[in-house]
């Protein structure tokens, strides 16, 4: 398949519109469409919010009687079944749209491919694969539960330049400076989840929600606490994103029902402590959730790590030295000799304020998948 | 004093003169001159090796007659006294030239303005103060051994991306990739001498030479060695560069004759244990040392920075994790609150192959001077 400059134009269009419902959508994907009749985009739409038109939808709408014989760019397979709103499909071509390019096929195995072949068969020439990279990119985390039953997991880290997260007396606030800060707030807010482990609940007390200048969707916190020792008075409890507690069987029935009373629901797990694949699985299924971040300690961090369940690391190194008695960024046991090492891949690197911000990922050979 | 982007861009190109010598000129400063004279350049040069024409004898030799009325443009000022050649303000007035701009002030303060003095009493216009700080960082080692009486030191140090040097077991070839140690052998090359101290010598065995494709100085090994553990068949001897053991007064006279005898230089301080600052002291004064790069472990590394000796750290990080048993950076003992963390400034961040370099100065209220 090839496609012109044009095409590649009205895309970019397409998916700089879907970048809008970034903190909006949960748990449906991003998605943005924009009709072009004769070289000029007739229409323009994306998906604001779960329970809401489709993009498709909203951009036919604008176009009016323009959609007849337009091209259709849309960053995601438009839609084959009966959702929440109409199937999309069948919208594009009752308005007698011509052409219709998607970005990529849907990521549903059971759909995937549908929605393009119902409208080839009402003779709409169909088309996708452009800017397929992006489009996954922008919905990793709707692709990762579509795809693998588990949502995309991004640990995030702040550390000092010689790699500490904490002094010895676990005292860590803060790290990192505001426009790193900033920037964790904006990535809590396009996260389904924020995650963490009881340790840090007690020795920092946090949040875990999202605040930013602009209105946003607040993530959904959840706690690995085997035992339930976060108490019903942490400032979890300040916030009304909704609070998760994952527990093990061993748990106090007594100190569930307290929380619960503080307003969080309790998950308890067969087992000691809860197993972090099935939870990640858990939450994909029940609570639609697309994609983490897990703020904890070294050792939540290293359990991820070593169970292959890390898709990105997102670390702020702040200019300091915090020297080696402080505490390090991941536990991980067992790592004797060079040659056993995690690889990662840098994929980006980037000054924010006085700190730097790396994005990594597992690299060849390493813990990823 | 105000300068045109004429005067400008011929002061570049002094610079960019000047640091052809980057390799070669020590103990000497890198120094560049172009003669301009009718908005044409009519003469170039640059000190290429001590001992050997200075930039502004060899910029009058290209011009020759059209020195006459010409500006020369240098990148410190021209030398009033006799060395190994001739005074550089002599020739410059002798040669005609009307109007003599210096980058920068001879650092030395007991000769500092002498020879644009004398140039202004001959009757030519004299001007310093452009790209200045260009022209000090070029010869940052000089310009420390003349003002303070010791070298510029930069820390080198490669990590992984949490932060350690070494598995546990000491285990450390090769944290970072081939392009960050091409880069390593560069800054040995630009040095007066690398530094390093016997525990490194023991685990790793280095050469700590500069091995580069083009032809290059030299710079001069000095491990500090108290008890002269260093073995006289270290891979130190198999190398050409000159090699200094510094040891403390209880060090064995026998095993000092050996090493002698394999091709060292031993010096014999006072007290159980050289003194850094002394060390570094004793050098620029007897060996014109006028940059150091200390390629060492946490410990010695963390008493340069504590001593308030680390003028900037060169740090490389290798997109590996080591986990949080590995060995450290620094070694900074009575390091316990946050507010005792060493303030570091970002400099420069770059990619070099699959790794990042960092480089890092002592920030404000921190370690450095």
């Amino acid at each position: 398949m090839t496609f012109s400059a044009a095409d590649v134009d009205a895309m970019r269009r397409a998916l700089s519109l879907a970048k809008r419902g970034i903190y909006t959508t949960e748990p449906n994907p991003r998605v943005g469409c924009v009709l072009v009749r004769d070289d000029q985009i007739v229409g323009e739409g994306w998906h604001q919010r779960a329970g809401e038109a489709h993009a498709e939808v909203n951009a036919l709408q604008q176009a009016g009687e323009a959609a007849q014989g337009a091209t259709a760019y849309v960053s995601l397979e438009p839609c084959s079944h009966q959702g929440r709103t109409g199937p999309c499909c069948v919208a594009l071509a009752e308005a007698g749209v011509k052409r219709v390019v998607a970005a990529v096929q849907d990521p549903n195995p059971a759909v995937a491919g549908k929605g393009l072949a119902y409208l080839a068969e009402q003779g709409v020439d169909v088309a996708h694969g452009l800017l397929a990279e992006e489009a996954e990119a922008l919905n990793r985390g709707f692709f990762s539960r579509m795809r693998r039953g588990r949502p995309w997991l991004t640990v995030k880290l702040a550390a000092s330049l010689d790699g500490r997260t904490a002094m010895a007396s676990g005292e860590s606030r803060w790290i990192s400076g505001a426009a790193s800060r900033d920037d964790v707030h904006r990535r809590r807010a396009w996260s389904s989840v924020v995650m963490s482990g009881s340790g840090t609940v007690l020795a920092d007390n946090p949040r875990l929600d999202a605040r930013l200048a602009e209105p946003c969707r607040q993530p959904r916190r959840v706690i690995l606490d085997s035992t339930l020792q976060t108490p019903p008075d942490a400032r979890l409890f300040e916030s009304e994103a909704p609070l998760l507690l994952v527990c093990g069987e061993q748990a106090s029935e007594a100190r569930a029902a307290a929380l619960e009373q503080a307003g969080a629901e309790i998950w308890r797990l067969s087992g000691q402590r809860p197993d972090l694949r099935q939870v990640l699985e858990a939450l994909a299924q029940s609570h639609e959730v697309n994609e983490v971040m897990l703020e904890a300690g070294p050792k939540l961090a290293g359990v991820a790590l070593s169970a292959g369940l890390v898709d990105e690391i997102c670390l702020y190194l702040a200019p300091h030295l915090m020297g080696d008695a402080a505490r390090g960024l991941f536990h991980l046991p067992g790592l004797a000799a060079m040659e056993d090492r995690v690889p990662l891949e840098i994929v980006d690197v980037r000054r924010l304020g006085e700190d730097i911000r790396l994005l990594l990922r597992p690299g060849a050979g390493g813990a990823g998948e």
